[in-house]
């Protein structure tokens, strides 16, 4: 099986009361990619970077076996750059600056190799694109899509018309409210559903996760931590997690669904725990399942 | 089985986008009983009101065979009264007034045949005074204690005595970090621990709750519900419903620790959907074991 992932590659300058990191590696796709890494033996990733892209990036990839052959290198171009501040309570963040650089054109093209692609994850982009990538696919068996409030609000039409298209949309809390235009979660999600996305996932960031079907509803608390030490990329891992665990078992059923929404978690949970991507480098399965063991445990209780 | 309550009875004033209560009945011991009362059919209560408490409110709680012995009516007294306003978004709460009234001099004084109870809830008031009522008891099984970010800033000492001295503490997020002087969920609780209680509760809100002892971690989200119309008294009814299943098994392991979770949680969701308490005045047996069938059904994926 393997995993197409279409989002940003970009260079994070993080700032939280107790450290900092600069122009460290970040963006969507490469959260998605490494999450799902460790459930699919073929991440296909498509992306831009500009020239200034560190080689020791592109190696860190690969090593995580995460194929770059759909990522376009811009000559002479400069990679998408974001700063971003915590408070203490890591929940409100200030983006200091974005720089969208390359990112601004990225057009995204499917290479032949990849078209044929079964599980898709498009990125947080101009909902047009993720169209435009869609059409260049074969034969797609699960495609799942992110957006935020900035498509909400200025491509709703396009942002519609792709959601005909997709099997799950996974967004945050407030990006449902927004698009339902509606303040109670619950029935924002079932108008969203109604707008033809068959499964969507709510995430509520240090509160979980919500799974929404026509036939089913499930909630989840997040993974409980000791140590928060940086909440960039989380959203992003819970999806490559999630996404990889339906990879790996091929299945889309109910009970799979929900194993996949926890094993989302359990990857995001790794995540946050350390400083940018270094949370998501030294997993190995037993590592994951046990902490997929741990969250069963402690939320599981007899009838 | 019996449940002793002690807590504030009140005339609430509530509004919200959508409506507004006035005088209605309210105060911590109020919805703890009202809850507990669909699992235990004696309710001990022990509290205070003025000449001015409507005889309504007398005959409704005597209703659900809450017990009113332990009842001071104050000669030419006022009832305490709290007026509180809602957002849209139902989480952040204005406190218009509060009116102290006979509350502000209440001294808790047990009734002779309530000595013997065996479940005790000490509802959120002066902790000199929570200790003066554990002092009047013979044999309590399980002491369950409220408290305050007032009482935490002001009487700490008085506070962390008692603490040695109860089964269980239930404060919310914000307490618990007070408390503790952390701003990590988790190490609080494992300080709070440390203080004395040797079972601890973190209510959430709208987030849910966490259950923490030596043993255990156990987390829950609240019970999703379309339709939210006063969260006023949520807290204390969780509470309610929860002791009331504990004192109902009579059993106290980790089992049934968890399922009192997720009965305060049900009750909790049914005390919001309505305006006051008037969501606690219809249930039975029956509609709290649908709702928590539900919540399993919502929560349960396979290992």
């Amino acid at each position: 099986m393997s995993i197409l992932v279409i989002g940003s590659l970009g260079l994070d300058t993080i700032e939280t009361p107790f450290a900092k990191v600069e122009e460290s590696l970040g963006g969507s796709a490469v959260y998605i990619s490494l999450a799902a890494s460790y459930f699919c033996p073929i991440i296909n990733l498509v992306g831009v970077v500009g020239e200034d892209f560190p080689e020791k990036y592109i190696q860190l990839l690969r090593e995580h076996h995460i194929d770059l052959d759909g990522l376009q290198i811009i000559k002479n171009g400069k990679t998408f750059r974001w700063k971003g501040k915590y408070d203490y309570d890591m929940n409100s963040r200030e983006t200091i600056f974005t720089e969208l650089n390359v990112f601004k054109d990225f057009n995204p093209v499917i290479p032949e190799n990849y078209r044929d692609s079964k599980f898709v994850v498009l990125g947080n982009i101009d909902p047009e694109l993720q169209m435009n990538v869609l059409n260049q696919l074969h034969n797609p068996k699960f495609v799942i899509c992110d957006t935020m409030n900035y498509w909400i609000e200025r491509k709703n039409d396009a942002l519609k018309d792709l959601l005909k298209k997709v099997d799950m949309l996974i967004i945050n809390d407030s990006e449902a409210r927004l698009l339902a235009n509606h303040p109670n979660l619950i029935q924002a999600g079932k108008k969203i559903l109604k707008m033809g996305p068959k499964k969507l996932v709510i995430k509520k960031g240090e509160h979980g996760a919500l799974l929404m079907t026509d036939e089913i509803l499930f909630t989840v608390p997040a993974y409980p931590l000791e140590n928060i030490n940086d909440p960039t990329g989380a959203g992003d891992t819970f999806a490559g997690g999630l996404v990889g665990y339906l990879s790996k078992v091929n299945v889309i059923n109910n009970e799979e669904l929900k194993r996949a929404i926890i094993y989302g978690s359990v990857l995001a949970s790794f995540c946050v725990e350390k400083f940018s991507v270094d949370g998501l480098l030294d997993l190995n399965y037993l590592k994951i399942k046990d902490r997929f063991n741990q969250f069963f445990s402690i939320t599981h209780f007899e009838e």
